[in-house]
């Protein structure tokens, strides 16, 4: 049995320690919070501390807080013989500064508290820098999920990106079609199927071959008239992907 | 039993036809379409034709083109007595001219012939000129979908536009995301789940409410060492949807 120390409990730290609380081989033995009172859910489940200073020795310390906060947290950690890991997409291993054994351990998902989310297909991305330490944080990632990626952090930087590309740009195009329908006295339940699909589509083919639409096709006339009835930041975006998708599939306006 | 012809072999009429075929008081007496090579798949179910002069009287003419063909079609039918129905999210119900019937039959998601769509989830926007045929098109939606929508042509318009944002645009920054990950060698895969939880997200919730990420965020650090990453097209994409998504929910770079 293998004993972790968890720093954190916001959403990503509330659905590790649920998920690793159903695995055989580990076993989370303590929650650190700065903040006393985002303790309170788990007093009845598991030892917990804001002191740094109480921080019981573990097999591995799984730093789930926010992205700032992580090599300040590193700085202040007494007992330094742990595997320290932390579970930012956008943070280097690096930033876990001179520690001999270190690694990542990312899930690559969105999550919010109150919705359930099954780990198992949920993709976790694993660094680590001995070859010891990442068996043993693929047997952990794998106690857990079913998609287990090996990703170093100049990857993982990438990969990032493009989580941004198509999660929090995406959620974007979506609020400003929610936005144009309220305008209009549309309901954006409407567009709910086509959302889907269109997610769906991607994760079935390349999204490169899916493409469809007036900027695809180069309907000039189609494109014209999108663009008189926007104004501001929505036309502006409007115009700017679809001379994107025209410089990707090779036509011109 | 009312009848239709069907003006298309396309993704959509080939759909539509599925979809009418199963239900009790509509049937496609034919289909038109101009390439008769079009309408082979259809021969075995139904009278085909490619001459505009063979085609039958029916209660509905239901078109199912692409945009610019329709107003030329429109223009040749001899059987004017006809409802005469368009199925284009972006073409107006003038379009149709003087006819004294007419209306719009917009079915709202996006077609592959391949692939089956269960048509019962799929909302159909619905357009006529007067009171009785747009009852008729009522009848026939709700024959084939439990989602019914009366849009009138400027709604529909702006529908359009929003469809392209949560749709076409949608899977442009899918195809970006999926560039990212090959030049990396990360494969596309990792991104699956989250890309449909965040679909699923927006259809739960209203996606203003939604947003997360680093431009939301204003993590300018984050946000300083993705654009470094990107060149082009993507650097472009990045800083302006960055910047909207910081105008949307009132913050500053």
């Amino acid at each position: 049995m293998k004993s972790i120390v968890l720093f954190g409990a916001g959403n990503v730290a509330t659905h590790l320690f649920r998920a690793i609380s159903n695995t055989r081989n580990f076993r989370v033995v303590q929650v650190y919070n700065r903040t006393p009172a985002n303790l309170v859910p788990f007093q009845t489940l598991v030892d917990t501390t804001s002191k740094m200073e109480e921080v019981k020795p573990a097999d591995i310390y799984l730093i789930a807080v926010k992205d700032d906060a992580i090599l300040p947290l590193v700085k202040e950690l007494i007992f330094r013989q742990a595997l320290v890991v932390h579970t930012a997409g956008a943070v280097s291993i690096d930033a876990l500064e001179n520690l001999d054994r270190k690694g990542i351990f990312y899930p690559l998902q969105t999550f919010s508290k109150t919705k359930k989310v099954d780990f198992k297909n949920i993709p976790i991305c694993l660094e680590a820098t001995n070859p010891q330490d990442l068996e043993l944080l693929e047997e952990l990632a794998g106690s857990i999920s079913e998609k287990i990626f090996r990703i170093n952090s100049e990857q993982r930087r990438s990969l990032h990106v493009a989580a941004v590309f198509v999660s929090n740009f995406v959620n974007y195009l979506y609020s400003e079609g929610e936005a144009i329908c309220k305008e209009n006295n549309i309901p954006f339940e409407i567009l709910h199927p086509l959302i889907l699909e269109t997610a769906v589509k991607a994760t079935g083919m390349s999204p490169l071959a899916a493409q469809t639409g007036p900027a695809k096709r180069n309907d000039t006339q189609v494109i014209q008239s999108h663009l008189e009835l926007l104004t501001g930041d929505q036309q502006t975006i409007y115009s700017l992907i679809t001379q994107s998708i025209q410089n990707l599939h090779g036509k011109e306006l």
